[in-house]
């Protein structure tokens, strides 16, 4: 029998019962659901609303209960819905009358905001440890081939050569960036609802600010309206998580690319592949392939918060309760993807020589040769134009670019000088971006120096 | 240890076998990978690739499994990775080396890729099924109510009487789309892929117009690297569910505002909703609302496999891991939309005094007024301004349309006759809607007899 | 003056008049207003409920408008809101008192939804077209390139040896689902609403199989509510554009890689590419880029459609309006698309010999390796665990799969013969693929065959 | 020409460059890329990498630029592909040689990466300052309905009596998330990316951090590959207008819900409705929803960008030029909504007597009693079950909460005194809700106060 059907004349079946009940996903919020009910309580007696000692029964039972559910000896049943019913429920059988009075000055509806704003605190948390671990492979992996170069992309043609830390530097910026938005959003969801009961608030006199002090909120919420219809925190969760897995997307695009017989730049350890059941030959990059998949997973979860929450009149409505799974998807997933990630990072071997080869086209000295014209005073348009008249020059004469004589230069680019012939190596390109931001050898180095102080 | 580890020399970690298995969750398939298996070994045996003893003994070695399973007497093991392995695995643990003679010709590309189409077309039809319940459960209802009134609404406005039976109707055309549109999906599924290995056909001579007919397929496929690639019967399907979600969501928030104190048009059945936990009045219409949230779900789950399957290259990527769960998660939500909505339609209480109320506005008749001056050979763009210019006088006077006098009307109305005094009744606004596909009774009567026929 | 505010004593302010518009867009329409005007009035003039020689001023009147529309002499307005408003305004300033007669028996509920279907019945026909143009592009690419082989990839990695036409067959399956797909969309698309009128029907005697005939409709619509409430077929539409969209995305994926130098199969012309504005020796494949990226736009557009109706109350509400920007955006990238994409395909240059060369790996014929020992009575999965032994041996000993001698073989696979060593060729692998679908020489010309049959 | 064709030998054909082109609406930067250019000629200058002189004449010329585009005076011209290109073409015509020296060190990757901020940090704020509008038009209302009651609604159910400014506080707590969100948001976006070149850095000494201050950004860059291929802050913004046009959904749909003839609790200004083109009576709240349908348009907006960016290997791709449409309707439609959402608030009339019946239901204050039972000492879950039985009881007997005998509740709630029987009362309801966050008086004027002081 529900707790709340003092009206009802008749029960719902079975099929209804499956339909509606939430604890077959909501069960995993135990640890917050207790936490918040053992706050609530000894606010309460604070508050002198319930006796002190009934206080001290409940948050004796709670944990009693939080134990037989850590060792599995509790029984969930569709009938009593969600955690919250299970939960009080278990806690009135252990300590009787006192355990009523439990959900005084309390809905389902703030309790449940508080839960899920508690849990998701604390996976903020786990899963910003987690993209740190993400950055420690990367820096590392820079350090161990801090002299290796590769071609730059764009287009995915060869554009110009870059140090291949230079490129996890980059992979290393954009996870810090989602750090920051983690934790924005974060700041946002630390505020605690209770005490806005079903939707105006209790008659009671509440303390809320000793709920929020004894559960390490920054403040409390300031409408019990907005409290218990806001779930704006899990679509910028969401979103928080969607552009974290894009970026995943894109560092494994590179990953399954580099590990194709085409480009054949890196291997990966042999427990971050697995084989074909045809093709006794294969070794397939899965890990990076099943994350880019994850992404899609993700987005997902975050259009469908983002739809639930479209037109939904003020305040509860029971569409929310089908908030959960996919917020619980996306922090599953996410989760799921650090738990590799880092150490499939640190299994790559990098083939220098493969790398090395492709950045020596001298073609991705084109832009160094336009701006060696801009030193000599030739107007970069002009230069720029010059270079591409070269290119084709030696496309039709079937020559490389470090392959012509000056005399063959100058038939095109008159303006040019014999240092100009020197330019088509790409350490030197490389040597020579030295602003900060760029891959010279020295920038890449202090933005390496950087990081490690600051994953440490 | 995984049936492709030939070449590998260094097993997966636990995080990584955890990360990559989709055995959780592709065990659903058990059913139809046996039922396939069991087709190809047939097949196998009929083209003379592998002799008929062993063939047989596959297919007795089969059916144990089946068994077992069912009997939930079978282990899973993460570390073989998904059912497909599974199902082999103890194949060959019961009938020995015949067993390994079973993936003769095949891979695991095919082999899921007619797992899924057998899974889905069999889905289909129980959701087809549960959506033609749902059209009776209309059709009964609207039969209850056969002369009931309400109001009809444009922008949530009063717009016109209807018959509730008409809109009733409006549901059961919704829905009758969406079984449309579900079995022309099924159509473009029902396509038999084995046979295309793992990309390019198989060398050996397999008869797959057999294991079509054993299937009971359409037909087969015609290009193995499409066969093994393709994922569109997924989004057409999960586009299909969304469009049958979306229509749910819209009745649902009709049902929700009827039941509202404000409209007050109908009461459901206790058992389909549900109470506060702490306003002991409320009686909650749950079911839409919940059913109202699942859309969300659906829409996620179809973005999901868009997003999935953007910028793949040919052929199979793991990526297409992770299309089965939005797929399985849509699967689930729509029956469970169907495993309750009919019921709670039978359970439906028509308050009909206040639907009729609402619906005697004459306000409402002002669209029959203009048509009358039409009738009197007034063009209806100056018979429409006409109406809206009495509407406004009686506003002005605080009069109702159907409170006024003949000359009153002539005042503003020089054209009307004294008939036009007598159209503000919403019984004779609906006998007088008389087309093909109006409101009017005799048409919606016919439209009625007509599903009546259609769904026996 | 809006035509419908007779009852209103307050005029919206300019950004009022600039927020609630549509002319700015659905201008588009005007044809298929007119058109749909046109049917309408004459359908009016047979039912009597105007006279006969009105129809026929507003017919000649409609044409006058629609002239003036085409040759830019017609004055648009955000007073008059929509394109309905602004055609039947210019009608009743041609012909008078007549015009004003034109929209008995209609509102704009049915009007616009009568025009979006004309429109879209229309554009459907035009793409399908396109998508043909594109097939054809195909086909006469796989004609002139035969004989021509690549490796097929899994996991972009390089799995067994295809046709180059087999991979181009393959994109054409994809598109040929695309039409059938539309064409369905088509035929629930093409049922006349008119005569739906708000939401209730007229109570005039409108003929509305007239109309439907003589606007060449298969049906009318049945209910009346449903009719004018029903975005059905945009989201179908969209559904069936974004998967279109989304197989465009994964042929843009394997040119982009085909281009880029590491795989280096193709070269697109010059026209199909561009420059960079820095470095002077890129040439980027952009049109496979964008068109990738207009994946995202369609994607973006269905989601739009979708949110927009859930949750919608039954019948017409003005969110609907909205409906219409990313069903024209959707059209037109599409059509864009197709603009390009034919040419783009045609112009295509392949590397044969670097395909060759790359599908020449001999591990690219393990498979075929395992089947031949099949032949010779191995159990597959014993044959499979064979050749993988044998794979890795080889990587040990640095030597090739086809660089080994018969006792090497024989001392890994005891099974094997001597035709076991001559199965390392490409062409023969190919030629050895002869079931229906697979990438068999003949069974590649059959289909090729059948296709340039059906495309003419 | 294009600027980057030096070797190409093939132009492109005119369905081409419709295709590619971007000018057509990447023309609204035009202000941005002037902007930004004036600063990077000065910065060559004060680099010494071109002359002084040049670079005050490039400065010159593009002022020149710039009002030309203002009045209009200026050719746009397809071929010429985007704004970038315009602008330095036209530069070039106006200042000759000197004017080619403008992109010097610069690459359209990170030109276009600097604009788009540029642009977006604009019109964040100004977003900010039409939420504030928004945030002021409700307090505005609330202070002019200080003590006005309606029920609260859960389920859409009355749920509780609540201070109608109670909820417009509701709605200006949710906005101020809103603002905060887009503020984080322009905090990460506000980073200088010029100096990134192509995505190597520039071999030239570029002064990155004077081109930064110049144009009053926060910093610059870290690394260039990161910088041309993030497009984060695009997907974070679309997030945050999402959350927001989420938020404006909500709103719209209990305005449209109160202008109901349900519950007729509000009435629009006339210059928000419009009316309809054949039903005279109608006033439909068409401004909120258009709002609530353009919610739908964001979040394809967003779906799109997110889409865009998956898996696209770093740098920069062509796909990238498809971002920018979906961020400016996006823009558009969020500047749309706050043109006429906060006049439309503005306008709001109450209909207090309205509200106030439907809040004073004496079910409405059920929990209220239950919270008095707490007081005397019953545990609230029995409490709560006994008013649940009290319900119940006066349903059987047609009686309601206020009208029975002290007796009669006594029979049913053995611990009530009689002050139990002077709870309904919706006034005395409100106050006695006095915690922080509830909706009795002195908070609710509290919190008018702090929002009046903060909004000014």
């Amino acid at each position: 029998m529900a707790l709340w059907d003092g009206r009802f004349s008749e029960k719902p079946t079975e099929a209804l019962t499956e339909f509606s009940e939430s604890i077959s996903f909501d069960k995993r919020l135990y640890k917050h659901d207790i936490e918040g009910s053992k706050a609530h309580a000894e606010m309460l007696a604070e508050a002198e609303i319930i006796p002190r000692d009934s206080a001290e029964k409940i948050i004796k039972g709670l944990e009693l209960v939080l134990s037989k559910i850590e060792e599995n000896n509790f029984d969930y049943n569709a009938e009593l819905e969600d955690i919250h019913m299970h939960i009080e429920n278990a806690l009135i059988a252990i300590v009787g009358d006192d355990g009523a009075r439990l959900h005084t000055g309390r809905s389902r509806n703030d309790q449940i905001a508080l839960d899920i704003r508690l849990y998701l605190r604390e996976e903020i948390l786990t899963v910003c440890e987690g993209i740190k671990e993400f950055q420690k492979a990367l820096i590392g992996k820079a350090e161990e081939y801090k002299q290796t170069l590769l071609p730059g992309y764009t287009h995915l043609q060869r554009a110009q050569p870059v140090l291949f830390p230079h490129q996890l530097l980059a992979y290393t910026e954009m996870l810090e960036r989602d750090i920051e938005r983690l934790l924005d959003c974060r700041k946002r969801l630390n505020i605690m609802p209770l005490g806005s009961a079903a939707l105006a608030g209790s008659t009671l006199p509440l303390k809320r600010n000793v709920t929020a002090r004894l559960l390490n909120f920054d403040r409390i919420s300031s409408n019990s309206m907005d409290a218990v219809a806001d779930r704006d925190f899990l679509c910028e969760l969401l979103s928080g998580f969607s552009i974290f897995a894009m970026h995943v997307s894109r560092i494994s695009e590179d990953i399954i690319l580099w590990c194709s017989e085409e480009f054949n730049y890196i291997e990966l350890g042999d427990a971050f592949c697995t084989g074909s059941s045809i093709m006794p030959q294969k070794k397939n990059p899965d890990i990076a392939e099943i994350s880019r998949g994850k992404t899609a997973r993700i987005y997902g979860d975050l259009m469908s918060i983002l739809t639930l929450l479209k037109g939904l009149p003020l305040t509860y409505n029971r569409d929310l309760q089908e908030d959960k799974e996919p917020v619980f998807d996306a922090v599953d997933n996410v989760k799921k993807i650090l738990s590799v990630y880092p150490s499939m990072i640190a299994s790559i071997m990098v083939k220098k020589e493969n790398m090395l080869k492709a950045a020596s086209d001298p073609a991705l000295m084109a832009t160094d040769l336009a701006e060696k014209l801009v030193e000599l005073g030739v107007p970069f348009r002009i230069a720029h134009h010059r270079v591409g008249s070269l290119v084709k020059w030696c496309e039709k004469n079937k020559l490389k670019l470090d392959n012509i004589t000056y005399e063959e230069m100058l038939s095109v680019i008159p303006e040019a000088n014999e240092e100009c012939l020197k330019l088509f190596n790409p350490e030197k390109s490389i040597s020579k971006r030295n602003i900060y931001g760029a891959t010279g050898y020295g920038e890449v180095d202090n933005q390496l120096n950087f990081w490690k102080k600051k994953l440490n």
